[in-house]
């Protein structure tokens, strides 16, 4: 705003050149408006994530072109984009840093590193708000809910499908997971984040990153959109109203931009309410953008939890009564990701992935009940339960910045476990890794094994694989399973990613997404649980970059 | 922003004069540094209560440069200060409008209304924001609470003490009701809006408009502020934590810049927690400046009720836990102002003054009772609650923009009103005024009189006097009572406005502010509630614009 003035004062001077030109050297380097189009697309698929669209940093850096802040000590520090150059700013983007940040030098051109090198100097665009409004004109009721069939039309065991994002393709597959063939290919959004069930297991729902969200019924012959809606400009999570005498009801979304959930009709999408996260941070700071990270539904109670990620603050919504919206906000950590629920469904685990932290909060009492000290960068997806035969309940956590896995204990409200008591909630155990980058660890509970990717990983090796923990004997080092070998597939220049692995329904069966690069295939290679072998190789045309693979049954009953 | 950008590319373009003159058309017209600062603090002292600091519109209009919004019906519709220009809104400014604007030639020079008028068409400064490290820095803790009196050290009947604004002096007297003689006059922030209790009657919280509240020990001898803090730059309201076992615990303000509540220690006022209030108005679009109105303590909840005037949303915040918040968000409309609880004091009344409505609060369900439809601009105060002949209890309010008082019919658990019932939460009954711009009414339970000021009305007779209803015969004409003439003072020029009616502990006297102009005496003037005559004028020097006169005791336990 400042900076605005100034510049408007300037003009007034009668545009005396001699008084831009002190300011110029703080300026930012020229754009044409079609470079600034182009790069603002990519600054939105590639770069928000993790900077924020307003570049204030989150998992990533402050990206601003002038930013200045007082330390804890009392030290003024300033810095920003403008002062690195773009010079500096290009080596950044090509070849990371030790701090975290990618090397992009094989996904954009050097005309485009260039180019986002210059874009970052630019004082950033706010976005526009999506009001109400907004949502209700976006509104598509294909179907309403009389002419939607009045009982299942099809043969398919509905809790064995598994909804596929195809990222890349912005569509989504229903693969039947007892014979494994693709039951339909429907269009959702882009890089469709996560998909959720209805609490009947009827309906899926879908959220794109660009805001689209979609219901998909799954008791026609063939499954069907029935209604879309956007949510704003870039969207992360879902979730349903699950608690008894509110299934099927209400659908909450939550966006990155604008900073808002929305709540809708759970059949139709209607919306309903739209609620700003904007506020204070656990510090106290205000902050502009506070997005919302993962979305998840109580068992419990008929609450959502809703995790706020610059602010730390995570909200518990009470669905009862939209018009009267009760909310508990709990102070947690900064930044919040994703998480789980622990095996009780009492205590929700999630990451505060900037601050290497999970927080334990307890719905039953709508408070923090720890905050767990992990390594570096944790991302647990939604973490994995199981039974240490030392420690009791635990959940476990993998880390995008460390080679180990964290088994976290939890409170359990089984008194044969009273005497772990002292060790709830920290970490009594890390499993080594052969290196760092996962993002995805799951098991069930008719499973022993303890499975995890690690597809951000920059070796090959390790990046095509997945590691599996034996959970009778956790200081055996896991099996290696080289899913991009096993594919099939012929090897490819780029690395074959292999991530999210997910069980069945029956949780005998293991399935893991293996990214194709640009053009070459790609895969969902399916495990034997019990004996580690190859069952399944799907590599239909139609598989463009599987990711998030939902278990109708696990992802309904919240398994892992 | 665009514009911005705008303004940013067109410097790039070598500073081509034509390039700018197309845009220039459409630039605010200039103004020296100088100019500016004076401007600001005009707007922030005058203009701002109405309009808001974005100049967003609030109960006055919008004042943007430029603005444009799709009207229901779909019309597009724009405008903004630009548009009218200097002249039009030099007119504007010193001659008022129909629509509510105040005439301001009285009150500033000529110069000044033309600087105001240009003011308005730059684009409005964003003020900084205050972090909880911003108020912890401008805390100030006089006395340690181990360092205060043990017991009350003087023989004040306390409960009788009036808390006084001074609002051109930046000062608050304290005034024994007893003798109606000045105690104590301390330095307090700018205008202060209001005085509360503290729950064992001890402290009296002070908030200036400028942020700066207050606390202030009449323990001692002689009354001492113990501990000062700032909330930010505009503040309006405090209460404290009332309900058992939370006496004297907390404190929390209310700002209107930024937007946002402040909860603080009730006896030190260190700073806890700082909670936004930014979000999305009741008709689902964001606002970027949702100024807390009035804020009051309940009686029968560990609750406050926190009146978000620009969202429309009303806030219960529940103070138990605050590290894990608690909160209800009540739709109501736009935009609350001030309000009061009825006589069960488990329903709080607020004026909508926008939308022309009073929203009820069942603050035991935690739901909106009723939006009731008033006359134009109520502005209840408090309200006043009495026993209604035919329609059992009744809370009123008179408008700032209508010739009436509302009488309004609220809900009773007593059975004994059960046939009243098809009557709650309607208008049971108008009171003629002799004209609008009243700003308060008063009663007390042990009177048979409801009290009325008119100081904003434009006609000297109105606005020197008060009106005094008879609740046992409401159809009669209410008694005119000539403050001004009463006071004794010798006539002014400007109209010395008489307003706030207040009631000492007994119930037996009220009291009236009297409002000298810039340089007149100003005065506190005392009738007998049951003969109206006039009891003891208080025309001390120090006695500059007394504006909210808080009886201690009325004010602890909500009588009105």
């Amino acid at each position: 705003m400042q900076n605005h003035n100034w510049i408007g004062k300037t003009l007034a001077l009668a545009l005396l050149p001699m008084a831009v030109g002190a300011a110029w050297a703080q300026s930012a380097p020229e754009m044409t408006a079609d470079e600034k189009t182009k790069a603002k697309q990519i600054y939105f698929e590639r770069c928000a994530g993790c900077h924020g669209v307003l570049r204030k940093g989150a998992t990533g850096k402050n990206l601003e072109p002038h930013w200045a802040k007082t330390a804890a000590d009392g030290t003024k520090l300033e810095g920003g984009t403008l002062k690195l150059g773009t010079a500096r700013l290009e080596k950044i983007i090509s070849y990371g840093t030790e701090g975290g940040m990618v090397n992009y030098d094989d996904i954009l051109t050097k005309d485009e590193i260039n180019m986002m090198a210059r874009y970052i100097q630019q004082t950033p665009d706010v976005p526009p708000e999506f009001s109400l409004k907004d949502m209700k004109d976006s509104w598509k009721l294909i179907v309403p809910v009389a002419e939607r069939p009045k009982k299942q039309m099809n043969n398919i065991n509905l809790k064995n499908v598994f909804a596929v994002t195809l990222r890349d393709a912005g569509k989504l597959a229903l693969i039947d997971g007892d014979t494994h063939k693709i039951w339909k290919v429907l269009d959702t959004g882009y890089a469709v984040h996560i998909s959720r069930l209805s609490a009947s297991g009827r309906y899926v729902y879908t959220v794109g990153r660009d805001g689209l969200t979609t219901i998909i019924d799954m008791w026609y012959e063939d499954p069907k959109t029935v209604a879309t809606v956007r949510l704003g400009s870039d969207a992360r999570s879902v979730d349903t109203s699950k608690f008894k005498g509110f299934e099927d009801k209400y659908l909450i979304g939550g966006t990155y931009w604008p900073p808002q959930f929305s709540i809708m009709d759970g059949e139709t999408l209607e919306p309903i309410k739209i609620v700003s996260t904007r506020g204070q941070t656990v510090d106290g700071e205000y902050h502009p953008e506070p997005r919302v990270a993962s979305i998840v539904a109580s068992h419990i109670k008929p609450e959502w939890v809703v995790n706020v990620k610059e602010t730390g603050q995570i909200m518990l919504v009470d669905y009862t009564d939209i018009k009267n919206l009760k909310s508990t906000t709990i102070e947690s950590a900064k930044f919040l990701h994703d998480g789980g629920w622990d095996v009780s469904k009492r205590y929700f685990m999630v990451a505060a992935n900037a601050s290497n932290k999970v927080a334990a909060v307890d719905t039953k009492t709508g408070k923090l009940a720890a905050l767990v000290d992990t390594a570096k960068i944790p991302h647990p997806g939604r973490g994995a339960n199981f039974m240490h035969p030392q420690f009791g309940p635990v959940w476990t956590t993998g880390h995008l910045g460390a080679d180990v896995i964290s088994v976290i204990s939890t409170a359990s409200d089984d008194p044969k476990h009273a005497k772990h008591k002292d060790k709830n909630w920290k970490v009594v155990q890390e499993l080594k890794m052969p290196g760092a980058g996962n993002l995805f660890v799951k098991t069930h509970p008719k499973s022993t094994h303890l499975w995890a990717d690690a597809p951000m990983n920059p070796e090959r090796e390790i990046a095509e694989s997945v590691y599996v923990y034996d959970l009778k004997d956790l200081n055996k080092a896991p099996a290696r399973l080289d899913v991009a070998k096993d594919s099939g597939l012929p090897e490819s220049k780029a690395i074959r990613r292999a991530t999210h692995p997910e069980y069945n329904e029956a949780g005998n069966e293991v399935w893991i997404s293996l990214w194709g690069g640009k053009t070459d295939q790609s895969a969902i290679v399916i495990y034997d649980d019990k004996t580690l072998k190859l069952k399944k190789v799907i590599t239909d045309p139609a598989i463009v970059t599987p990711t998030g693979k939902f278990n109708v049954f696990n992802t309904m009953h919240d398994v892992y």
